[in-house]
């Protein structure tokens, strides 16, 4: 993304104004949206020095690259929107590397016929979030496609980070005894697209839980640097994330029902819909995965921290050479957790 | 993108199979693709170690980070395919900056009913560009989007680099009396996407020349360090690229017609379409503007790499508050070349 001298006679009508496919041409009217849209919401010295990259410093330590593509419908959804969860995906991503992210990179693909001022509210909520995140978007690209070949706008993210020194979390590090912990109550992401996208009126709105997690993930990896295992249950939800980690590390899983934290709203409308919580994406949750001695020590850490007040262990790590994730009921009976084939719904994230 | 533990029952069916909305879901369907294809061919410690993202080893030096979004269509052209072009783009990117690529990440919007084998050959096309420069996809996503909502497949590409010592590139560094330079052919890219959209049957057919130029990069400025600028002409051709270089530097420049390299079967064609090759892409060209005295030695390195064996000097940096790109046409006469509002055709990588 480059940001050009400031000649342009005409200034984009944000408020009536429709993205064109000029606008993804590589011509004046591409640096103008570049310019007046892009740089001017997101600016720092980065993307104003106007190249096709960014120089930044090094950091000590090693690097973390991860990335995200982000397609969710609808565009705005209560909590949050493609821009702010375009900067938290990837950013969790990095978190759940044990990394502090410095650094993101955002590649828009935009639809002919798309609002101005819907692209404008998007990328001042990705500045809102990169700014409060303290990680800038220091290069970027745009592309225009033709009507009927896009969603709006889709946004692909990627962050570079660096690794905490003595940090070591890896999916198949999991070991049995393990105590499994989330950072709050889930379901929240999936059931908010799920309810913004069927006009699903319930008497108590669910919003997305989208929140980037790395500030909650330095305070927990400055208490317990010992964390075996970070991941963010976003699509598939805590079943397929749980159900990944099992067979990365070879190991059984032992879930409590009674101690997932789902909030009312969320369990009362998954039985309406004939979901399961623990198949719904969640934006804004990590799961722990740490030795049963550190549990308590990770959990104070958690909770201390905004995004983790509703912190829970909610289960353990057992031997079991099937890999299985069983759930211990309410009920004093024991099932399966299952992997679903694919989340219920498409474009989620 | 995680590479999981290979306990599938079922294999892809990567003869007659299609993307369905569960290959981007987050559950097993997903999974099964990402091991199966993405992981399968691209395969790599970083990916095969199935994280959310890539623990890399830090260079010494600054980081360089760019990005870029490809959406060409046709997916396959001659002379490449959307799979090489997302490798190519974005290390053309990093070397425009004066950084060897170190790194690459890549992030999959498919849309449903892509033809699983149409995928293969993409991802096959893009293992050979990233092993071909040395530079592996470390770490990537996949989205699967209804259809109707996307165009076959997008990628986007984000590479990271370190900068080379002692040079310092950049659009704002243009001088009067610098030598422009071109390191071969222009508006192959352009065309030959033109061409195989409109199914034009050219008596000689137009090829891509899409190509990594990061090595012809390196050979130039191990010769001349002392390089100002470097820039792909990519979307909007030379003509847009020149322009915002001279706005971004305050200059003016003058072409001569005669020295720029075009090969006779894009002139043709150009004249039969009533196109400029000024304006058309390239994917596979650098623009080098250095001190005059200096551009001799500049030539010869270009000219010494396979890339660059048809490199020419195009013309010269003035002085000029207007910011006027001019061309010396064949006939003696000045003509302004303009900065077109937009790319003639949209898709074009």
């Amino acid at each position: 993304m480059t940001a050009r001298t400031d000649f342009f006679a005409p200034t984009l009508d944000l408020t009536h104004g429709h993205v064109d496919l000029t606008h993804g041409a590589g011509g004046r009217a591409m640096t103008q949206l570049v310019q007046q849209l892009f740089v001017q919401i997101l600016g720092n010295p980065h993307l104003d020095a106007g190249n096709d990259g960014a120089v930044l410093p090094t950091p000590r330590g090693q690097l973390v690259m991860a990335t995200d593509a982000h397609v969710v419908s609808p565009l705005f959804f209560p909590g949050g929107d493609i821009g702010c969860l375009a900067v938290h995906g990837t950013l969790n991503d990095v978190a759940a590397m044990g990394a502090q992210p410095l650094y993101l990179s955002a590649s828009f693909i935009l639809e002919e016929g798309l609002a101005l001022a819907d692209l404008q509210r998007i990328v001042a909520s990705m500045a809102r979030a990169s700014r409060a995140a303290g990680v800038p978007v220091v290069t970027g690209d745009t592309k225009v496609v033709p009507r009927g070949q896009g969603g709006g706008v889709y946004i692909a993210t990627t962050g570079v980070g660096v690794l905490r020194d003595g940090v070591d979390v890896h999916g198949a590090r999991a070991r049995p005894g393990d105590h499994i912990l989330v950072t709050g109550p889930i379901g929240e992401h999936g059931l908010a697209i799920l309810c913004a996208r069927e006009s699903l009126g319930l008497a108590t709105p669910i919003v997305s839980d989208t929140a980037a997690l790395h500030g909650l993930v330095a305070d927990l990896l400055q208490a317990v640097p010992e964390v075996h295992v970070l991941r963010d249950p976003t699509r598939g939800g805590l079943s397929a994330t749980l159900n990944e980690i099992a067979h990365q590390s070879g190991v059984g899983m032992v879930l409590e029902e009674a101690a997932i934290p789902v909030r009312p709203a969320v369990a009362a409308a998954c039985e309406l819909l004939g979901l399961d919580p623990l198949d719904m994406a969640c934006e804004g949750r990590m799961i722990v995965l740490c030795p049963a001695e550190l549990a308590p020590q990770a959990l104070r850490a958690l909770r201390a921290h905004p995004l983790g007040r509703e912190a829970a262990q909610i289960g353990a790590v057992v031997s079991d050479e099937r890999r299985f994730v069983q759930m211990q009921t309410r009920l004093g009976g024991r099932r399966l957790v299952h992997w679903l084939a694919g989340d219920p719904l498409p474009r989620i994230c």
